[in-house]
């Protein structure tokens, strides 16, 4: 009944999810990615050298960095590259986005490579880092298929589809993919990040305000099954236009 | 038959556990905390100042700073403060310990204080962030408990007790509190912290190998509860030491 | 007879100019601006207060600050952000950025507020900070704007227009608004910032090979006044839209 | 009538000017540079080694850097050393010097060498820049003489000269060699560097009140152009001694 | 008569030593020394590779850093890694901790090695560098001799013993190994760090308040050199443990 | 007979040490100090607010920054404001300059301003920071002066005078005044700073080869009183100048 979404969505609703490929042109792929009025643009770049870390081993590498334009937020944030140092948030969030695409590479198949999934936001309103996963792993997609067509690579690397959403616990119902309104206001708060076999790869859930019980915990599990299933469809359809 | 832990331990068991109170003088709070050979030197310290974006706001402050030792571990690492910042990890792991304390914590009945936890890792063997929480929660108690022996609190700020563990899936099988051989070998790991209702504050796993499956994943969650409650008895009773 | 632009433009023709304002959301004026394939997102940020040199004074501040997004470029360039520092070109660029709109604003007028242009390159092909500035005034203005109509000013504090563009002598023969294929093969750089009274603001000019004569410098001089005209009718048309 | 410079110079009047050689022991060049009361030491070092980006193309690289000793100026600025960060204004400068300077060099003939020109400015009144590249250019010739002598050089590297003044627009009047008296009074500052064949290496006006006008800008290129051709002379004078 | 410390002890009295080794697992030397409530622990970390300005010149270097944890002293002190940047004290000490362990280093006999000594205080009550360059000593000792065990070494690369003492006057009185409430209130206070053959190897003395005389001096190196000898056997007998 | 220092100078024989007041403008007190071939510029530049740490207590502070031009030295080293760090070495001889100066200031007579001693070195030869201990003592004084000429000063903050020499063993000789030569070939080099009442105010010594003997340390500290009581009358006789 009194239950409301501030943007009017049931709670098993995604928002209005947009996939644009090749959004700049120097890049190997590129993709703005939207979900709502969250703007990620998500480029990788193909380095043909492995980190040091790596070099010599016969395998590639997948990584990522996140940014935030000062004023993609409601007010205006300090420029990291002014401060002189990433925030921890930020860290934070481009480990989990490399950690999730890696789940889905065979770095032997990539070879000694390095691509590198930047990850800029030109609007925030909830959920940068989820969109930000789901639109790097296209605009990764891109990227291993140029290596392909330029007969660069023996087999595919890229095994399955990887895509996040974030769930959380509003007003006392679970609700998927929440806006910045939402999550502001959200007593739990969840990124789960998951593979086209339905499988976990990552999962941070945090208690804002009073802890979560095992069978809210069931509840939104489930959820974001079925919102990262959704977000899979979509990847595939935007990677077949 | 074959499945055996590096340690000999059994999937559900913890390793031996040790809690010393006042292991240094000066702070309000001072615990080393023991899982196995993983050591961590927890302060509490106690400022009369809310932090700045709390000034005048009739609230207090928890928060914590982590480190280790260059030779906590198998081989040196740098030290952060010479090379001029701290790493992602360690900036991720003390905001995961900030959180957790502050989910116990009555802001407004601690007042304007800031109380700062800082975990310093002697020696490493694995759970160093789990350890931490489970002995920040001790100092922070002590240092609170000191406040109110001076009669500076109206109230006691803490509403019940938090406590970590981690839980992986090691050759196929779900196991309690891993230490650094299995956490090396181990396809998923998962952290959680969880209070003494056997609710949940925070949930980070990640699947290092291949996803895991949702019935992994409810078993894990259900090792770490069991092992949650074992924490949260042995801080009792080093509380009441 | 031989000569030709690598993009087949007139000597003195300009590239499709693009300014679409109201590009994101949150800023109080946020444009998209394209010289060609350089494409500038441009916001105006609102701070109601002046920076603490001027506190008290009863004037304002312009400033800018500029960024390129990693892979805006032909090969990936590091992040500063994660370098730890912003490089000599980009405090540079932000310099002049700010020093240009400060030129167009009576800052008594403007009151003790501080008004962030914030350049983003999301794609580079040559002239971005002529870009930059050409697309910061438009936010500059709709930002002021905002500010009128919510009544906060006594009276306009922006006067005249601002545009900039770039000139050189490519293969012998002066040019207009070098794209990168020109800038990278011509002898001589400048950057010219005017104002809609033909005035100029800033001059920039740099031999890269040989040393410009007095003759070849007022050819320059010349085609910039031409060009900024017809940017500053461009901005005219946009803000009239 | 009524115009009259705070120094009583006539407009087109240069300070004096003194160009001390080997000022200092150690380096292959060493210049104290004086315009009036600016006093800039200027060391040329060489070193055998072509910077990393070059290394192995038969090439060398002659660049710059610029500092100000702390009390260089009316009141203490910082330690550029103490802030752990060079400023925008520094960057733009040593830029702007390593440029000039490789105007006139040819790096073929230098071969694999780098030569670092150190500008520190002991003392302050208007137009450091202008007198670091004047000085610095000597203490390159005096450093190239020097590996000559030494038999190092096939051929000389040195192809003409080149120096650099500012000229302005104060009370109305164009005039050259701006004092800090003129130079904080004045609507426009053009910084100007020449070689010795009458051309323009760099050039770099802004209009600090209002726009200049282009009859101004010719008048005041007219102005540095004398200025150059008599600082050429200077140079000339104190390299024959 | 009336001359009293503030611990009680004579003079000439050393605060109890201890030196327990071996005290974490995974450093080749790990020594826990306490001079009364002063505790620092000492790693001594073997690299098998010479640093960079040594290599191939088939001799070996030992290396000290110095740390604090930030509740080791009364009130917290913030901790350098957050900082960013190791403070002048910090780096003053770990410099002297090198130069005087290298002092008793052979380090043709060591070969191309790097061993680094890492001095962190626990619990800080003065005297916090004499302690760590007196337990260093014992585990660098421990981590020679485990490289002599493995057969790693042709002769012994340590000759004599180091240990370091300080000394002030005290209310007009000289007294041997100053702790904090007699370092805060002391006039002189001076380091010393000596050989197992009474040779002076550092020597720093700073007059807080007054000046000293050299007969003040004087009776202070005769009671540093009483200490350091008492010291230097506590080392031994650590050792022979 | 056989021995002989590089310089040719007696063992007791201080090089030739010039005084020069108002080297620069703008200072308070600036005075270029030459011990031989070392040169020192050292400013006084006067604030009058007292540093945070001291408001309100009704005294003052006296501190020294200490640098050293790139190319001072035989072979070019870094700019510390290019490499974004003062290195241990600055740090800590900076911190040895602003100790000594204040061992001759009555803070309370100061009242709350702050002087800081810029000491660089513009050229060196061994001993920058006994030059520049020397040095800056008579810009102190100067500074002083003015404040006394302007009547800002009720009674004179500074007792008595301070100045450093360093003293060393050369080839089995006790020597005064090391200069490169001899620095670099010395077995033990000590920084001795003294007032004008033989006092000692700071004693820095380290045994570069062999540990040094107590005979061999009564015999340079012998040499260095005589040393500092000549400096000091040098110093006297440039005041009175």
């Amino acid at each position: 009944m009194s239950f409301a979404r501030p943007s009017g969505r049931a709670p098993d609703q995604l928002r209005p999810v947009e996939i644009v490929r090749h959004f700049t042109r120097h890049a190997e792929g590129s993709v703005l990615v939207s979900f709502g009025d969250t703007r990620v643009l998500c480029t990788a770049s193909v380095d043909n050298k492995a980190p040091a870390f790596l070099r010599g081993k016969g395998e590639g590498w997948v990584t990522a960095e996140y940014g935030m334009l000062p004023r993609a937020t409601h007010s205006r944030s300090q420029r990291e590259a002014a401060s002189g140092r990433q925030g921890g948030r930020t860290l934070e969030i481009q480990r989990l986005i490399g950690r999730s695409l890696r789940a889905c590479v065979d770095r032997k198949a990539l070879g000694e490579r390095t691509i590198t999934l930047d990850c800029d936001v030109l609007q925030a309103d909830g959920g940068t880092r989820t969109a930000a996963i789901t639109g790097a792993y296209v605009a990764l997609v891109d990227a291993v298929r140029r290596l392909q067509a330029d007969g660069e690579l023996d087999r595919d690397p890229i095994h399955g589809a990887v895509a996040a959403v974030s769930v959380g616990i509003y007003r006392g119902v679970p609700v998927l993919d929440l806006d910045y309104a939402e999550d502001a206001g959200c007593d739990t708060d969840m990124n789960v990040v998951m593979n086209d076999g339905g499988g976990f790869i990552e999962l941070q859930g945090t208690a804002e305000g009073h802890a979560f019980r095992r069978d809210e915990l069931d509840a939104l599990l489930t959820l974001a099954g079925q919102g990262v299933a959704e977000l899979i469809a979509l990847q595939r359809r935007a990677l077949a236009g």
